[in-house]
C-alpha cells in the first residue's frame, strides 16, 4: 500500500451483548481515535450477533471494500466465542491449533491448568499472524487485511501498541474544533456558505448540552492544516459579525 | 404484523462524529434496551457517514430485511444534516415542507426567528408521519417501517414515549444474569454442555473487571421464563460443584 494515499477501514463489532443494549460499546471510539492518528479513516462500523453466517457474510463484504477490517469480540474460550472459526471459514482456511499461540498459553498457565477450554483460544485460521496480548496472554490474530481483537476494552487497548507497526496509514486526518454559545439554526446558513466555498474540508456541526447550557461544536477536518486554518478564519468571521460567544469545550 | 411472532429491527447511526471517534454513541444501547422491553430484537447496527449514497444504500438494504429500522442523526438544520432528503430518495418520494411540522416550528419560535435554516427542519419525505419532540420542537418522522430520530441522546430519549404505541413488538425478550468470581476458561466446558442441552435459550458469557477483581457474567436470554429458570438451575449446579462464588454485579 502506498504511503500518503487515502487509507480506510471498517470495524466489525461481534457480540449479542452490544445488540441487546446490555453492554455499551466503547471499542469503536477507541479504535477510531487510534486509527485517525495513524492516518486511517473509519468508513463504516457494523455490530452483528455471535452468529457464524452473519460474521462470514459481513466480513467477506467489508474486507473487499476496505483497506483494513478490525473485528472485536468472540475470541475467548466459551461456546459463544466463534469469531476465529468464522474468520477461517470466511477465508476458506483450516481452523486449527496455532503452535506459537499454544506455546504462549502453555507457558502462561500453571502446569495442569491449560485445560481444553483454554486450548480453544489457540485455535485460529491456518497461518494466522498473532497479535500479542500483554494483559491476559491469549493473543488476537491477523489474516490478510483482517485484524481480530478481543471485546474486553482494557485488553483491546493494551494490544494496539503491538499493532502500530503493522498498519500503514495515509496522511493523518487533522481536525480543529470551535465551540460556540449558540444553537445550530442560528449559524446554519452561514456555515453552509463556508462549506460551499471549502469543498475539500469536512465541516461537522454538533449541538451539545454542557453544565446546563446549550452550545454547538463546529469540527473542521482535513489532511491539510492550511485548509483547516483558512476555513477556521471564515467561520470566526461570521461568528464575530453575529456576536456569538466562543467557549471552551 | 401479528403479535407474538419474532419482531426484529436494525439501527442505522448516521454521523461522521461517531466514525471519527469524537463522539461516543450511546443511542444504540438506549434504543436496544427500549426495543427489548417491547419485544423487538435488534439484529444489526450500522454506523455510516453523512454521505447520501451510503444512507440510501444501507437504508434500502436494512428496511427490506427487518421489521423496523431506526435511524439516528442528521435531521438538524445544518448543511451536514442530510438524513431526511436521503430517506426521501431511498423511498423515491418527494422531499418537501411538511405542513404540520411547519406549523409546530412556526409556533415554537418567536416571530421573525423562524429563519430559512430552521425551516429546513420541516423538509421531509412526502406524507411522512411526524414523531413529536417534547424537548426542542423539531420533530422526527416515520416513513413505512423507517423511524428517523435525532442524534442528540437526550432529545432522542424524550421522543421514545411518543413512539411506544407505534411499534408492535413480539414477546418481550427476558434475561437473567449470574455473575461469578471466576474466569471464562474455568467454566467454558461446563457452560458449553448447558448450551447444548438448552438450544432454545441464548447463553452469553462476558468477562468483567470490577473494583480490581475479575469475574464473568453469564446472561441467559429467552422469551420463555421457565426455560431461563431451568437453564439457571443447571448453571448453578456446576457452579456449586466447582465451588465458584456467585457475586452481585
Amino acid at each position: 500500500m502506498k504511503k500518503n494515499t487515502k487509507v480506510n477501514a471498517a470495524i466489525l463489532i461481534i457480540g449479542n451483548e452490544i445488540l441487546s443494549g446490555r453492554t455499551q460499546d466503547t471499542n469503536t471510539s477507541t479504535l477510531a481515535i487510534w486509527l485517525n492518528l495513524i492516518g486511517v479513516k473509519v468508513n463504516e462500523v457494523r455490530v452483528i450477533p455471535d452468529v457464524e453466517k452473519n460474521i462470514i457474510e459481513n466480513l467477506n463484504i467489508l474486507r473487499k471494500i476496505n483497506d483494513y477490517v478490525f473485528t472485536t469480540g468472540g475470541i475467548g474460550p466459551t461456546h459463544d466465542d466463534i469469531t476465529a472459526e468464522s474468520v477461517a471459514k470466511a477465508f476458506g482456511l483450516k481452523y486449527k491449533i496455532h503452535q506459537e499461540a499454544f506455546k504462549i498459553l502453555e507457558a502462561y498457565y500453571k502446569p495442569g491448568e491449560f485445560t481444553k477450554g483454554r486450548q480453544k483460544m489457540t485455535m485460529m485460521p491456518e497461518k494466522a499472524k498473532l497479535i500479542l496480548n500483554p494483559t491476559s496472554g491469549a493473543p488476537g490474530f491477523n489474516v490478510e487485511n483482517v485484524y481480530c481483537l478481543p471485546g474486553v476494552p482494557s485488553i483491546l487497548k493494551s494490544m494496539l501498541g503491538a499493532l502500530k507497526n503493522e498498519i500503514v496509514g495515509g496522511k493523518p486526518i487533522l481536525s480543529h474544533t470551535i465551540s460556540l454559545r449558540t444553537v445550530e439554526s442560528e449559524i446554519a446558513d452561514s456555515l453552509t456558505q463556508v462549506q460551499i466555498r471549502n469543498k475539500e474540508v469536512e465541516i461537522g456541526s454538533y449541538p451539545f448540552f454542557h453544565a446546563g447550557k446549550l452550545g454547538v461544536s463546529i469540527v473542521i477536518r482535513s489532511e491539510n492544516q492550511s485548509k483547516i486554518d483558512s476555513c477556521n478564519l471564515e467561520i470566526l468571521k461570521f461568528v464575530n459579525q453575529k456576536k456569538i460567544e466562543v467557549v471552551d469545550r
